[in-house]
C-alpha cells in the first residue's frame, strides 16, 4: 500500500504540530485532497507524538482506490504508523504516547482498531450524524462502545473543528462521490 | 501482504467445500497452521461462495509478522477476497453471495468490517470467552452488535466446530504465544 502521490505536497512532515486545532487542520487537510484529487472519500486522519507534536502518519479513505473495505482513513494511519515505529502496537514497550486525530467520527471498525493500535487519546472532528446525512454507514457503535476504551484509558474528544470537517462531507456529497458502505 | 509459504500444502484451492463442517474445518486447519508454523496468532478464516461452496480466500492471523494490528484473520480474509473479485464489496454488481467462516468469534474491528465486506453469512468456531481465557481481548462487541448486522440481512451461526477451533487456542496458550493485544 502506498499514499497518493500528492501526499507529500499537502503534509509538512517535518512541522510540529502544537495544538490539537493545528492537528485537525491536518486530517482535515488531507480529506479535502483526497475528495480534490479524487483518490477516496472525504476522510482523513493522522497519528502524532502527543507530547511533541510530531506527525508519525497520516491516513485517507483508500476503499475503492485498493479494492479494499478495510481502508479506512484511520486504519491507513494506523498501518503506516506501526510501520514507521516497527511495533503492532503504539503503546509498546518504550513509545511515547500517541493520539489519533481523524476528520470524522470512526466507524465501528475503525473504533475496534484503535483499541488495537495502541493510541492513547482519540480526537474526531465531523460526526456520526454528518456521515449519515450522505448516506455513509458507521455500524454498530453505541455510548457503551465508547465507555469500553475509555475504561481502557483512551480519552476521546468530539467535534473539534466539525464544521470545517463537515464541510469536506458536503464537497464530496456535491461531487457525487461514490458512497461505498451505504 | 502476502500468505505465508505454507499456504498451499494446506489449502485445497480447487475443492468443493459443501458443508458447514467442511468449510469450518479449514479455517480451523489454518488457524492450527499459523501457530503450529509459527507465523501468527490463532485465528483463522475462509471466504467461501455460498451456493457452489467454491473457495475464494483464507486468512490467518498476521499481526505480528506484519508489525500492524489490524491483521486479524478475518480482515486478511476480506482483504484477499476483495482483491480476487476486484471489487470493495463482496455484495456489489453481480457478484454470488459470499459467507465468512472464521475459526473464533469476530472482535468489535472485524465485526465492523464484516458489515462493509459485502459477506452475507457468518460462522464462528471458538467463543468469545474461550480467547479471553488466553487473555486475548475482543472489544466492544454487545449483544446489540450482532443485532445491527443482523438487521441488515447478516446471517450469524455460532460454535460450529467450537472444541476443534478452542484445541488450536490452547495449543498457542501452551506455546507461550504472544498475545498481542491483551
Amino acid at each position: 500500500m502506498e499514499y497518493p502521490d500528492w501526499v507529500d505536497s499537502v503534509v509538512d512532515w517535518r512541522r510540529t504540530y502544537r495544538t490539537d486545532s493545528e492537528r485537525m487542520s491536518l486530517a482535515i487537510a488531507v480529506s479535502r485532497e483526497n475528495v480534490e484529487r479524487g483518490t477516496g472519500g472525504p476522510f482523513g486522519a493522522a497519528i502524532f507524538d502527543q507530547a511533541s507534536g510530531k506527525l508519525v502518519s497520516v491516513g485517507m479513505n483508500s476503499v475503492v482506490r485498493y479494492n479494499n473495505c478495510a481502508l479506512h482513513a484511520e486504519m491507513v494511519a494506523f498501518m503506516f504508523a506501526q510501520h514507521r515505529v516497527g511495533s503492532f502496537s503504539l503503546s509498546s514497550g518504550t513509545l511515547p504516547p500517541h493520539e489519533l486525530f481523524t476528520s470524522c467520527e470512526p466507524c465501528a471498525m475503525c473504533l475496534g482498531a484503535t483499541l488495537w493500535s495502541g493510541v492513547r487519546r482519540v480526537v474526531y472532528g465531523a460526526a456520526r450524524e454528518d456521515a449519515s446525512r450522505l448516506k455513509f454507514e458507521e455500524g454498530p457503535v453505541f455510548p457503551e462502545s465508547y465507555k469500553y476504551l475509555e475504561d481502557r484509558g483512551i480519552v476521546i474528544e468530539r467535534n473539534v473543528l466539525r464544521n470545517e470537517a463537515r464541510e469536506v462531507l458536503e464537497l464530496y456529497r456535491s461531487r457525487g462521490g461514490t458512497v461505498y458502505n451505504g
